[in-house]
């Protein structure tokens, strides 16, 4: 089964989520996201380049993190947390607990 | 400021402990040291190369996550739980219920 297979059947890797946090660019998507709800690439992408965003939002949907819409020519983004709340409960708001801490 | 001295000033990194955690083999250390309070390095080894293991520990130290002390020949780990939750509170112990919950 390939990890594009698995994220859509639903099964969540507990190690591909914390390190798709590891990252602190990911985090801070994840972070945005859980504040503002659904929001475009464009206005998550803090001005990086769209190689690099790209990436990251690979790896955010990949960990099912995230999942991304279109929406025309918008990628709309919003975090699938029912999902991982049910798998690992407490886990995400403990992160973003802890990211806000950091600053 | 190098990384250890950094560590060593109690300084904690989130996108490095989550980093560290992020790895399964090192993810069951930690919850082995949760568990068992202080481990030889040999007990936390899972028969695992000695090189291999060296990196991994020395990965938890980097993080703030685990503290090594010598003992003659033997090198003791425990879970530096006190400044991680001082930092981040319940971050760990929502790890380490997720862990739980993967099994």
């Amino acid at each position: 089964m390939s990890r594009r297979e698995q994220v859509q059947l639903g099964v969540l890797h507990l190690d591909r989520v914390l390190h798709a946090l590891s990252d602190p660019v990911r985090l801070a998507i994840v972070v945005q996201l859980h504040h503002e709800g659904e929001s475009s690439c464009a206005a998550l992408d803090g001005g990086r380049p769209k190689s690099t965003m790209s990436h990251h939002f690979r790896v955010l949907r990949e960990a099912g993190l995230v999942q991304t819409t279109v929406h025309g020519v918008t990628h709309m983004n919003h975090l699938c947390r029912e999902p991982l709340d049910a798998a690992f409960p407490g886990l995400l708001d403990s992160i973003i607990s802890a990211a806000a801490r950091v600053g």
